[in-house]
Order: C-alpha cells, then sequence, then structure tokens
C-alpha cells in the first residue's frame, strides 16, 4: 500500500494569547505527511524555494516521508503565511500570506508515485487538484480537502474535482457555504450528491461528521484542556485518517470510521504544541494510549434500559 | 426507584423559520416530565394558573406523569413565553416572557415525594432550588439545572447551592460564563470543583461532555435533518437522562454515561416537532431503535491498526 499527498510547504509564524512562533515549518503537504508518517510511509508532493533549510528537509526524512516529489524552485522563495488565534482558539485571522513559489505550482508527480493506492489532494486550486489526477496511472482512492476560496472564486471547477474523487474533508462552515444548507446533514447529502462516497465534516472542537451511503455517523473530538496552536490540525487529521486507513488495507465504512478516530487522535497531538511539534511529540505507545481512552470513552456498553409501556 | 422534577410549567409561542405555534404545552418541568415518564414514573411539582386546560393536566397523567404536587393558584395565570429561532435553528430570540403565577413559585414537595431517589431541579432562582432541597427527607441524587441570567444575578447562591447537589447541566455558553474559563474542559473542570460530581455541559447539535473524577467524556448528538423546533431540548435531554439513570438503579460513571446517551436520544426526539409534540410522537420501538442506531454509531469495533515505528 502508498499515499501520497500533494500540497503546500510553508513556513508559518503564528501568535496565540500565550505564545508566538516564527517560521514554523507548515503549510499542508507537511501536516498531513508527519501525521500519516505515524502510520506508515508517504510521499510528499510540493514546492519550495532555495531558503528551504536542509534540515528541516531531513527531519520530513527522518520521519519516513519520502521527499522526492519536492521541487525546490532555483531562486525561489518558500510560502509563507502568518496569523494569530483569538482568547477561544476557535477562531483566527490572517495576518499575511505570501504564496511565493507555492503561487505558480504545477504539481508534477514523480512516475514512482502515479499507482498509488492513497491520494491526498491538500487544500488548493480545483484545476491543479484535478491536473494531479490526470497523471495518476491507476486509480486510487482520492481525498480532497478545499476551503472558502475555492468555494467561492471557483465553484465550477470544484465541482467537477468533486465528480471525481472518493471523499471530501471540509470544515462545517465551508460545508454550508457549498451546499447553501444551514443544517449539516442536509449540507452533508447535498454534497455527497456531487459525486464522493464520503464526504467527512470538520467541526474542530465538537469533532466531525462522516456523510455516506447508510446516513450520517458523528464522532466527538477528544476533550483537551491545553490547546497550544491548532495550526494544521484538519490536515493532521486527514493524515492521520488516510495513514491509518492505508494500514488497514480498506475503504468501507467501518474502516473509515476507525480511520476518522484516528485521525482525531491525531489532530489532538497536534493541537499540543507549535507548528509540527505536537505531531513530533507523538509516538507508538502515546498514540495507542489516547486512542485506547477515546474507544473505551465511547463504549456504551451493553446495559439495557427497561423503558415505559405508555 | 422514584423521580421528582421541580420547575415550571407554561404555554409556549414559538416562531421558526418554517412555522408557528401558540399556547403550547412547554415549561421546563413539562418537558422533563415528559422525557422521563418514556422510562417510568414521574412526579412533578410545580404551579400553574386556573387557565390551564383539565385536557393537558390529563395529558401529564396519561403519560404517567403524577401531577399531585401540581399547585393551581386561584384567579392566577399560568407562566408564558413566547420566543423565535433564526435560520440556523441553534440561537433564538425571546420575544416575551410573562412569568405570572411561576414569579411567586414556592415549590411545596409533597409529602410522599420526600424519600425520593432522584431529584431534577429545573432552571430557577438558586433560592427556590435550594428550598426544594431542604425539604427532602431522604438524600437524593440531585441534578440541578441554570442559566446565565442565575449566573450573572445570583452567583452566591448558586454556589452555595452547586455544594449540595450530585449533577450540574448547563450549556457551553452558561459554563464559559460560570467558570471565567474560554476552554470547555478547564471550564467543566472548575465548576466541578463547586461541589458537583458529575457536571454536564450540553453543546446542542454538538453533543455533550460530562465532567468527572476520571475526566471528560464527550458524546455526540444524534445528526438530524429535521430540526423542527429545539425548545425544550434540555429539559428533555435531562429527563431522558434521569429517567433512565432511575431505571437503572446505578449513578457510577458507567451509568451516567448510557444515561446521557438515553438523554441524547429523548431529546432528539423533542427537536422532531413543535413544543411536546415530539417527546409524544417517541414509543419504545422508535426509543429502543434510535438507541440502537446511536450505539452502533460509536462503535469503533476491534480492528488493531499497525502504527510505524519512529
Amino acid at each position: 500500500m502508498s499515499l501520497v499527498v500533494v500540497g503546500s510547504v510553508a513556513f508559518d509564524s503564528i501568535e496565540t494569547p500565550d505564545g508566538f512562533v516564527k517560521d514554523a515549518l507548515g503549510g499542508s503537504a507537511v501536516h498531513f505527511s508527519l501525521a500519516a508518517a505515524l502510520f506508515g510511509q508517504v510521499q510528499l508532493v510540493g514546492v519550495i524555494g532555495e531558503d528551504f533549510p536542509e534540515d528541516r528537509h531531513q527531519l520530513l526524512r527522518d520521519r519516513g516521508v519520502c521527499t522526492e516529489g519536492l521541487e525546490v524552485i532555483p531562486g525561489g522563495e518558500t510560502f509563507r503565511w502568518s496569523g494569530k488565534y483569538f482568547d477561544d482558539m476557535d477562531q483566527r485571522e490572517t495576518l499575511s500570506c505570501d504564496l511565493n513559489v507555492f503561487e505558480q505550482f504545477k504539481p508534477n508527480v514523480p512516475a514512482a508515485y502515479r499507482d498509488t493506492d492513497f491520494l491526498f489532494l491538500g487544500n488548493g486550486a480545483p484545476v491543479t487538484q484535478s491536473s494531479v489526477l490526470s497523471q495518476m496511472s491507476a486509480s486510487p482512492f482520492t481525498m480532497v480537502d478545499t476551503m472558502n476560496f475555492w468555494i467561492d472564486q471557483d465553484r465550477s471547477e470544484l465541482i467537477a474535482l468533486l465528480s471525481q474523487v472518493d471523499a471530501l474533508v471540509l470544515n462545517d462552515e465551508e460545508a454550508y457555504l457549498l451546499s447553501g444548507e444551514k443544517n449539516l446533514v442536509r449540507a452533508g447529502r447535498w454534497i455527497r450528491k456531487l459525486g464522493p462516497r464520503y464526504v467527512i465534516a470538520k467541526k474542530g472542537q465538537h469533532g466531525a461528521t462522516i456523510f455516506h451511503e447508510d446516513g450520517e455517523t458523528a464522532l466527538p473530538a477528544l476533550p483537551l484542556a491545553d490547546v497550544v496552536d491548532p495550526t494544521g490540525a484538519g490536515d493532521s487529521f486527514a493524515g492521520g485518517l488516510l495513514g491509518s486507513l492505508q494500514r488497514s488495507r480498506r475503504t468501507d465504512l467501518d474502516a473509515i470510521k476507525v480511520a476518522v478516530a484516528w485521525g482525531t487522535i491525531t489532530a489532538s497531538f497536534c493541537c499540543g504544541g507549535y507548528g509540527v511539534e505536537g505531531i513530533l511529540s507523538a509516538n507508538q505507545s502515546s498514540l495507542r494510549e489516547r486512542f485506547d481512552h477515546y474507544r473505551k470513552m465511547l463504549d456504551l456498553g451493553t446495559v439495557e434500559i427497561p423503558l415505559a409501556s405508555l
């Protein structure tokens, strides 16, 4: 089994009520890769400038991320983003966004990646995401992410893309925007009709809802007392999801549900540190322990409650 | 086992984006009682005016609600509330609130109720809620509800009450207000220190989180495509919770968790119709079916995912 991610590689400067970090390693493909690498190998397609330090490149490789598809643009600068979180850590404001080499990103999937079994298309222009699909020699299980900007600006290209993918992950607010519905269940059902077999709505601290052929499955997030920095939590969620799905070698609903649970656990680690520090702090035993705790939290046992005869 | 509820009995006029209902049977004690009665007998303490129609009184009795503690004030008028929901059904605005006989409510618990095993103190003035506790001859498992008004206006009385009860249910926003925390886990932990063994934060469509001696347990709501009217959902949740807890004859964490699940299911029926119509539409088989679906939704099975060695 193999897993390819195409997305951004960036330097993030992040301000929270409790601290600040400058030029932290970030971007959708990085957060996804480091999360997925907790489960097995992952192959990254992205673009960086000449300013990208070798030690960070090495960090990715050390964690089991294949960077053969990481293109370096001579003389170019790497994507830079900065943002600020408000008190409740649910809302954030973008302070600056310099796309740099990512603006002209034309993903070129290495030949060795083209028959991958699983593919994640990180947030980006739908036309760019589509260009990746057309380079594939096999038909991978493909999950795509998007955001409000593309829903607003490239709606028809996005809808065309959705007819070709297996799964879509997006925020609840994006689901409302895309569907025009005000109820999440109606929104998810509406979006499923565009093509994806699975639509997964992320609700941050409120967990995620999977829309599938048999209806809806809602799973909570793991309650966290300390959210240091949620940047990358959505991509870490997707990384844990596809990383674990790859290991289960299945794509049926039961497997997706367990994979969403693993995505939830992975995202909880992401929130525990600035940038990728949270994910890097996770290991086999801490991951397994948190997953077991989560599974037990959701276990309603077998107690039968007698009901009244009315 | 026995269960007593003390709270309001009201006429509600409710406007939603899709419809309107005038003078529907409502109030915390009514919603709670009809929900709890799905599980077994419940004894209601409340106050009404002479305008309260006999057929509604009979409806309560027909559903297994003992109304011996429902006091009628001669010449008085029953509590009336009207409100309007916005598009997303998450927010509402109070249009009018005439407390009438509820303003001077001095609960008088019938002698036969005083040794009850379970007690629910519906939203009301903390000093009134405390007056009920002092009438009890036994030490029931007591759950209390409150709202932002009392947290703001009667903070010290509320805190005094909380030191004497077993459980508190409140909205997430109320938990933030009471604790001064911006993170729900911190808020719940802070509130538990005031006394209640269990603090249960209701998050509407996002489910509920239980704060207990071993940490936190988050459970999702049942995804609903059709929310007709959420009025009374919180009290129906509490009614299903304590109604099922009474039937399980337990108050340990495993029992509370299952009871919160039953509360979640009961509340989902409440949302399906105006006023108490939703709850009245539920029966043994529809309740059981929805609960089994919910339990299955949360079952993560036993699939083990191999993790990477890092």
